[in-house]
């Protein structure tokens, strides 16, 4: 294990814009907006062939930077439950998100650099308002912030939003596969919701996960306020 | 007086992960989840032998390390109004939390290392929209984020979550009974709720009952809206 | 003006229990719970014969200790249009509190050593789903943060809560006569609520006047919920 | 481009109330009461001839004051993609805020000196509740807090708040002149909204442009709940 140890030097850095600062900090703010309480939800961060993962089921808002496992990608066979190969795990008796080969979607399928879980309530509650395979909505401003496929060009006010949802399993890991059948049945999606659980959001690099997380969060949050209204949230006049 | 005296000892340290610093962090945190606001609610932590509380009647988000109140635990008698022994009280004039016999329940009954009441808006509005004696939810990712009895195995997501709820009584120590009775009736559950009142959750250790008490917390709020959206919250399929 | 000018001294102090460094800290957290915003609201402290005041019209989360006005108390005359008295006055061109006759009232007719006064949305929302001249509400634990009359014993759980609501005026002074004939018609009342305005709630001292604050928001809050819930929030069988 | 490199300094200054700081601490106070997520929204600030503007498609709580622009005023033709003139650009590869022809409206016809827009829940639910031309409210304490027009006297009490809401454009910019045309149609309306998208509120300076924007969210607010609750908006009485 001495090399894994050696490999401290992954996680340490001054800057804070480097993977093992950025993602404590930023489950700190998600804390703050009710997505990852209860040791819920999480981000992981791809640079290159390094991927930083969070520890699993540990109080998200108290992450520390040694707290991270660091892993190659590619790796073969990122099935739910192979063994994983490790560039660097943590000395304390941590184990990696269970998120972890749902994140891994995002990279295979979309060649994401960042993947973001969230438990938000308003994803939530659209599963219940929503009780079909699919999450839709048009004509908000917000559409604009999330791109075509969450790694594509940005989409326009005038393209309906649709959102995937896929049921629930009693382990995370098992959502691997209809994650993936999700993502190449609705390849425009930025996101999958899953039913009763929350949402996978997923960009370029960190800034777009967050930002388009940020924006389908506001999306469920106002289509849900505008279905309990009874206002329509999908105009038929969409281009 | 001056063995309690000398007993600073007790509350003074320089880890923040010490009790008598953890209590005023947490409740700190607590007010802004709107949790103890009003002087209500708190935390106490067990570390062994030794219960650390808060004091009574003060704003929670001020409190300091040197008003902790620390007591050997166990200690005989803890009835409602029994007096207490005590290790340490603070030199100002407070008096410990009107909690301390129901944080005791959750010692004697279910080894707690650490107990918290909240007075949140989400757990009484789920005491008056479920007008029987319990609780139930089923079908949410966030029952996996709790375990059974509070301190054993961690549920499943096809385990449907039951708290019991009692009556709340003018004088909180008096709910001491009422609330064991209920942890005795319903041994799996992770909390008591207090109608027209708040909720206690408990855990192995304050990280446990602090997280599980985020997930009931979130597990009530979803609830609501549910129930008020006419979205049953409890699945017949339930295994 | 220069014994005013002289008279910094009295909100110059390094300690941050100083009413001159409360009233700012204080109204930073209030504009955190949206009881101030858009600079409305406020806060004033009164020990002893000096009563400290924010100023009028100014953005509530950045006041300084320098912002304070001091006027002596009591003065004579207190009508709304009065000229006032001050020991201090700000160098800045500014103009003290709207509230202040409302805040007098709440010392010449029941001693309090504070009075806080917020616009938060709880509050106008039950005055506008209690269409008469009075809120009340029972049964609910954060009925006993809540002192007869303000300043009295505290109100225990059996007690219904009534705070009489009294109808908006122009000019804030001028609702400084009807908020007088509410406390002495509800003498119990710890706090008047100004219809499509907001609230007035005092204290024996600072720590009072925020709790109950904190306690009467709570209340206004849950009972707005339950009315639009349909549940009632006044049970026959109060004592 | 070497001028407007050493223009640096027009960006650069120890005072928290210089544009170049004022603007990414509000931008990040916004992005706390959900104003600015997802790169949404933002604030310009003009003193004098010039105009201090943010970045477009950047996390509004994470500007730096090096990411401001600084543009002259008057410049000619301010049309919506006319090339502007600027007096510093951010070395980073950034783009002028696309709200920024938005803003030119409010110095030209209203001669203001700072705006802000939001993405407000609040103003969206309001412009899919009010489904004609014009929001209004009357009979809350908090419209006073506006002033006609953005940038004259205060209303009073007794006034009825009156907003414009114009329809959506698939580009920000393309909203200029039907903004245009409500506020030459709407002379006393201190904002506009724009259906589906948000709000644009100007003052006399970034603390009137900031006060009113909160003056007008929580009128927002307080209608929708109202509107929601069945409650009318808009008295008879009103003078």
């Amino acid at each position: 294990m001495s090399n894994l140890e050696n490999a401290d030097a992954l996680v340490i850095s001054s800057d804070p814009l480097h993977p093992a600062n950025l993602i404590p900090e930023l489950c700190r703010s998600f804390y703050q907006l009710g997505w990852v309480t209860g040791t819920g939800g999480g981000i992981c961060i791809r640079v290159g062939d390094k991927v930083f993962i969070a520890p699993s089921g540990v109080q998200k808002e108290r992450i520390e930077p040694t707290h991270i496992f660091v892993l190659p990608y590619p790796q073969a066979a990122p099935s739910p439950h192979t063994d994983r190969v490790f560039l660097r795990r943590p000395a304390k008796n941590l184990k990696e998100s269970a998120c972890t080969p749902l994140f891994w979607n995002s990279f295979d399928l979309r060649k994401a650099g960042s993947c973001i879980h969230t438990h938000s309530q308003h994803a939530v509650m659209a599963t219940l308002l929503w009780t079909g395979p699919v999450f839709t909505i048009s004509h908000q401003e917000m559409i604009k912030g999330v791109r075509v496929g969450g790694t594509g060009a940005a989409l326009s006010y005038l393209d309906a939003l649709e959102i995937p949802i896929i049921e629930n399993t009693p382990n995370e890991e098992d959502l691997k596969d209809s994650m993936a059948d999700a993502m190449i049945k609705y390849p425009n999606a930025a996101g999958v919701l899953v039913r009763r659980h929350g949402v996978y959001v997923w960009g370029n690099d960190w800034e777009k996960a967050k930002t388009q997380t940020e924006c389908l969060d506001y999306l469920f949050e106002i289509a849900v306020k505008m279905k309990l209204a009874g206002i329509p949230t999908l105009l038929n006049e969409v281009n």
